[in-house]
């Protein structure tokens, strides 16, 4: 498996994060939990006591028990192929609570991990995903997939993350873009955070970059009442505008919307916009795509639906635009205008974004995977201004004027 | 002169920043305020009264009236070519209060502005500063001085700004550290802030950083009384660490505090420490310095005396450590380290620095000037770690554990 091999590579690529991720790999699929482990004590009791009623009762429950191993044993190896690590929770955990919403969801993050990396190696051959599985002491932990310095890709960071523990009531409020306060028990809210969050750096100037983020948010509040809520969206920051991609983009996040509710790509359009507004040079980020947080009706299983949608259209909605242009020709001076919109790019991930914000001030992240958005490269010139009319000034332009890319 | 002819390079660089320049320079020095407009009228009436009592103490008075002009002429002349531009305040305006504190410390800025720019232009003869005079809508400008990419320095920018205007309580609470708050009359506070700011960038990776800033401010509170202090500070980040360098940086700066008082450079030492702290990589930005904020006693004059030493030791404290070291010779892996750095650099100043905080939320502010601190290049690597006991180890022990370099 090309996944498997890399997952190796990657491995090796970095022996801290190996360790790691032997750790986090033994707990989450080597060994039961404790309780678990009682729970087996438990059965061997229990097969004494049946030992005593005889022998083809006792042959039959084994020969069961031996087959149903077998195919979770072989279940859980299929998943494992399906994804660049094991997920957080552990793959047996996330069977016997199937049913429920964030197993779902971290079985599609982790799901959308796996397909978007595997569709941007088989872009970058020479290249390969380092894989770091790593734990948060305060609970959770996360798999991080980045690839650096390919032929194709600058730098490219998939994250998947699972934390879960006691927030005060402060950072609850710091989580939630419309800051509604949640009543505590003794000051402390159980939470649960989960997400996938992705920047993908290319080399050439042509093909953009590009940003996606899913994610899933449960508070308890003192009373019991479980607070929950959605967010994400994907958008694209091009070096030099090129019409086509940029309805391309907008059309397939338009299509995966559309599905659920017509209002929703305007809506989500305008919101991202209106997000990743670099305020103190007056620009975008990039032309956009959809942005949405606090997402919590009309119920828990449509918005997931139409996250898993949004998740989806990824792939298509990016990896075409990539292979249109990963070879084209380019310029040293196109090459240092894309390294002055990288230092715009670092310029809104450090002062304006609010995950980031919210992660480098959260005791206990893991500031690699944060960081990971950085480009692997950036420039910052005093008072760059393109001339008049020239394709610098032409994107520009649409960062300082957002465009409605289709209707 | 150098820095005349280096004045018209940099203008004719960047022809936007010209204008400016060009509007700025008839304001400070071509045409003089409405008072005294006024003034000059004035006299004219009393030249006519004057001349009805007689021909010969007109002819003296016309005389003493010619030679004062002349020695005005020639004395701003004199100053015109100690700085890299005219004063914000006019340098008519600054003689006729030359003995107000805030005059005299728009003199020293200036002063140092070019001090600092022909010393390191002397440095790299091949390269040469871009000069910007800038105007602020709401009240004063400033003079930006900016060498980029050089034989020597990657990027060195020196900037001066004088504004004033009116606060908000807010505002006015923000630009002081201990955040005290200040009574406004109708939520307003006239107020006046300058300062020097410098970062200077070289592309040898065996010659530091250095960033100084020194500024004063003053706010009126609702009974006139006026609220003044100082700030400022000096401070150094290698790539690699060189002991003598770093002895000989701290000993200049606490030569220049010791002077005044030997208390003052142990504490802005543990200050500058504690302040270029980048918290989530849970190291220092550079190998200190000093810093101090809110500075307003033993009294004006005092404290004054004490930034003009610290000012005055700029150069003695950071050029000897660029000569000694320009022409070291580097790895590309070196380069690497350096540029790994510089993205640390720029995590500080956008995440962190209060000064570049403060001046991309404040309406108004020269964006451009504020961000010359960021380097011309930088780089993110994903869990870039060196290899124990290196000498990319040794600078990270420094930056996690600071020394005294001086006793």
């Amino acid at each position: 498996m090309a996944v498997a091999a890399q997952l190796l590579r990657g491995a090796v690529r970095s022996p801290p994060a190996l360790r790691v991720a032997a750790a986090a790999g033994r707990r989450a699929l080597g060994s039961a939990p404790p309780g678990l482990e009682a729970g087996r004590g438990g059965r061997r009791a229990a097969l004494a006591a049946v030992g005593a009623l005889g022998g083809l009762a006792l042959g039959l429950w084994r020969w069961q028990q031996a087959a149903m191993a077998a195919s979770e044993e072989e279940e859980e190896q299929q998943l494992r192929q399906r994804f660049m690590a094991p997920p957080v929770s552990g793959l047996r955990e996330l069977r016997r609570r199937r049913r429920e919403l964030r197993s779902r969801m971290e079985l599609l993050l982790m799901e959308t991990q796996a397909e978007v990396c595997r569709a941007l190696a088989a872009l970058d051959p020479g290249a390969a995903f380092a894989v770091d599985t790593w734990e948060r002491k305060e609970g959770g932990g996360g798999v991080s997939c980045v690839l650096q310095d390919g032929d194709v890709f600058e730098k490219a960071g998939v994250n998947v993350s699972v934390v879960f523990g006691l927030l005060s009531e402060e950072a609850a409020r710091q989580m939630r873009s419309r800051g509604k306060s949640l009543k505590a028990k003794d000051g402390k809210l159980p939470f649960c955070a989960m997400g996938v969050s992705s920047v993908i750096h290319p080399k050439n100037p042509h093909v953009p970059t590009m940003h996606f983020n899913y994610r899933y948010f449960e508070i308890e509040e003192a009373d019991g009442t479980k607070q929950w809520w959605f967010g994400g969206g994907a958008d694209l920051t091009p070096t030099y505008l090129n019409e086509e991609d940029a309805v391309h983009f907008h059309k397939t996040l338009k299509e995966a919307c559309d599905k659920h509710d017509l209002k929703l790509y305007p809506k989500y359009k305008k919101w991202c916009d209106d997000y990743f507004y670099i305020e103190h040079r007056g620009e975008r980020r990039g032309i956009g795509g959809i942005f949405f947080d606090d997402l919590n009706s009309p119920s828990k299983e449509e918005v997931f639906q139409f996250v898993k949608s949004c998740a989806k259209a990824v792939v298509p909605c990016y990896i075409p635009i990539v292979k249109r242009h990963c070879h084209d020709s380019f310029t040293p001076e196109e090459k240092l205008w894309q390294q002055l919109r990288r230092g715009r790019y670092v310029e809104f991930n450090l002062v304006y974004d609010r995950g980031t914000k919210f992660g480098l001030l959260t005791p206990g992240s893991r500031i690699e995977s944060i960081l990971i958005s950085l480009p692997l490269t950036a420039r910052w010139e005093y008072m760059h201004t393109p001339p008049e009319s020239s394709k610098e000034a032409e994107i520009l332009e649409v960062l300082r004027n957002p465009k409605d890319w289709v209707h």
